[in-house]
């Protein structure tokens, strides 16, 4: 590599450190013994190495025990920082169908995921670089038996390499296909020429420099997700409906007692089947979601579940796409994990007090949709709770809890604030039912003016789902 | 459980959320059939779930692939919040012994690690509740043999509990051994009668109360970890010997290029046979602590290393113990973690720049000490490395610094600042050597007046430290 090139290559990344408004992620994938190592040992050479980190992975049971992507999820780079993919997601899809772990409508499936997930960190600021690594077949075999035959490098030559070389027809037309399927203007491939002779790092380090300080490119937005139609959303104005009676106390306690058996049984068997399950609690201020909650988790065992308040990001969440955050709390395998507020946030609290630009919320709906329906296609149950309360009955339970001195600490000064913008937030929570609700995700949206009737209710939606998932 | 008293639990809870000064970590163990589960679910209850944490563990596969105690150092809660360990460390211990998986004298060394632990986490604002819950042998049995009985609980009774059943007596001398161990005051033992009928909730919820807002307990230090004697720890005066004649291009090149080629297969045997390697640089400003640990990088795998450059902490792990940046960055077995500057930040810029107060940084000695004495312990190869240059030489780079373009970046205000501070750091770094050097955590003091010498120097340290390593 050229002094100037490397030069640039090093002003560029520490710019990127500097600004820190955007992360680079290069993924390296392709033929075998096309020197994908060697490459991304030369470039890591170049590279200020405590600003880069490289992952080659093989899944760990706690991978293994979460949604697929949140393996790589935990491992985007922070903006500033340099992520460097052997294979990554790519290798995935392209062995397990070569190999036919896969189906081929599987395939196209995840060609489509990866499509969206890349166009999500796109957006967030995440300047991709791919590049596929190429060889004649005839080349690959010859530079495969050499590296056999030399004592100092033969531990390079693995049992794959030579699987990948009898393969080498099919994963060049699989290759072709993932590329076709998944190039963008913000994700574009780049086919390089590997193996013996082959120095392609100057062509990738002029690529990563262009990433690094170039001109942010249009990102193309994947087709949106369709939800699959069910019912119709939910619509804050149609509780309007009269009012049921008060329930009385011993007849709640009796009620309560029965769905907490119940949920208590339908968790035990989601754990023992190693059912995740994840529940999104949304609501006004003082509508009653940790009351709700609470009732929830007295029928789990407290090894079970796990309850996230979500509330202003910590740097190191700030520093990486939005959604890192919900990634990085989802449940293992058999476990629940409950959100007090949730990714909702994002065309809700964001959206209305302005800490999103619109474009940004705007295609938030989509991109929920999507980790939404990772989740579901893991086997997850996903629940989404509405807490609604009428205008007035938020206001009596703000003055109750001014009142109450164990209640006091629950009312702060944004809550009067935000009641300021109530009719800002019953149009951003409208949409959001409009864009959000699924047949499976689909939304509850509770009447909470009756705080015993919400709670049964929010026991019985999530004992519902629990065994509609355990019936499958 | 009263009202009055859940309510002073609720209220020292949120006091503890809003000074977000120190953590509560609640452990809970005992003989079998003894009711932790209902006892930790009724705590649950009464606590404010979205600020507790319960954790009950089989260890993940990156949990066995790394240092024992990383399993509980990423468990820990951030301040203001509550970890409930369901046996945690104390379990691991109890039941590997009683089943001699472990040897008594492990067992023992065990214990004192747990005592030192806790006193690390107890001098960093944890404030610890530790349980242990009994039971006589015939109620333990009648008990195990109703749940066995009764369809509804049935599933309760686990094997480990009837194995646990007949090693009561053992279990019993067992715990009490491990109590009278580690008792101390910042981290007290309560002993509680435990099973059917008994409700010690009350009692923990009182002790709960104290630990979240009573006085701070006096901090009892565990006995200083004495390191192995053996060579003399370095001082920054002893290198005052005639520089040796600076080393030719061409000699350099061809020493370099032998040392990378020794290092490369050292680390691939260090790979393969899945021993991790932690390198710890530490220098004065401009010491060429980057092209060292260039010239080490360029011989690794870009997927075998990472290289962290320790700076500010961020704010999440401000709100951890100092140590617990570093745990969370510790290597798989079989990878290589190189830090650019350290753990040893606590005794050298903290201190002399009046970040750590003088008690804190001055216990960090010998919490370094058992930091290292735990990675040796796991296998770890760990090499320290401090290189030292003149203060002129160093006036001399601040120059080639200023003036080089490519190099600019390198010179911080920061710089001439510790500079003019540094007779102050000379002290801290001969006091550092003097405490934590040990046998196999040794100093090595590099003279980087000469870079190329320096480099070689750092290749030459490295290989042989891996080789001893592979030796055994």
């Amino acid at each position: 590599m050229k002094e100037s090139l490397r030069f640039r290559l090093l002003e560029a990344q520490l710019a990127l450190a500097r600004e820190a408004s955007r992360s680079v992620v290069l993924v390296v994938t392709g033929q075998a013994a096309t020197g994908k190592s060697a490459l991304v040992n030369e470039l890591n050479h170049r590279l200020e190495n405590r600003l880069t980190e490289v992952h080659a992975l093989a899944p760990s049971s706690e991978e293994r025990a979460r949604p697929y992507w949140w393996r790589y999820w935990r491992r985007l780079p922070a903006r500033g920082r340099v992520g460097v993919f052997i294979h990554g997601w790519y290798g995935d899809a392209l062995f397990a169908r070569a190999e036919r772990r896969m189906g081929e409508g599987a395939f196209r499936d995840r060609l489509a995921e990866i499509r969206a997930f890349e166009a999500e960190l796109a957006a967030e600021g995440v300047a991709l670089v791919k590049l596929w690594l190429d060889i004649d077949r005839d080349e690959q075999g010859r530079h495969l038996e050499a590296l056999q035959r030399d004592p100092e490098r033969a531990w390079q030559v693995k049992e794959h390499d030579w699987q990948r070389h009898l393969q080498h027809a099919e994963l060049a037309r699989l290759g072709e296909a993932m590329r076709g399927a998944t190039e963008a203007e913000h994700a574009p491939w780049q086919r390089l020429a590997g193996g013996p002779g082959q120095a392609p790092a100057k062509a990738v380090a002029q690529r990563l420099v262009e990433a690094m300080v170039g001109a942010r490119p249009r990102i193309e937005a994947p087709p949106p997700l369709t939800l699959p139609g069910g019912s119709q959303p939910p619509r804050l104005a149609t509780r309007a409906a009269p009012a049921p009676p008060p329930l009385d106390k011993a007849d709640y306690r009796r009620r309560l007692a029965e769905a907490q058996a119940r949920l208590a049984g339908n968790a035990r068997e989601a754990q023992r089947r190693d059912i995740p399950v994840v529940l999104a609690f949304e609501g006004q201020d003082a509508a009653g979601k940790g009351g709700c909650i609470h009732r929830l988790t007295s029928a789990l065992d407290a090894r079970q579940y796990r309850v996230h308040r979500i509330g202003a990001p910590s740097d190191e969440e700030r520093a990486h796409p939005w959604a890192w955050r919900f990634w990085r709390r989802l449940p293992l395998d058999g476990r629940v994990a409950i959100f007090d507020r949730s990714w909702y946030g994002r065309v809700l609290v964001e959206r209305v007090e302005g800490l999103a630009a619109p474009a940004d919320w705007r295609r938030a709906y989509d991109e929920i949709r999507r980790f939404e329906a990772r989740l579901l296609a893991h086997g997850a149950v996903l629940g989404k709770l509405f807490l609604a309360v009428d205008k007035d009955e938020q206001l009596r339970r703000f003055h109750a809890r001014a009142e109450t001195p164990h209640k006091r600490h629950k009312l702060t000064e944004e809550d009067w604030r935000n009641r300021e913008r109530w009719d800002d937030y019953c149009r951003a929570i409208d949409e959001m039912f409009v864009h959000t609700h699924g047949v499976d995700g689909g939304w509850a949206l509770i009447d909470a003016n009756d705080k015993r009737r919400a709670r049964l209710a929010v026991l019985e939606r999530v004992n519902r789902l629990l065994e509609a998932r355990l019936a499958r």
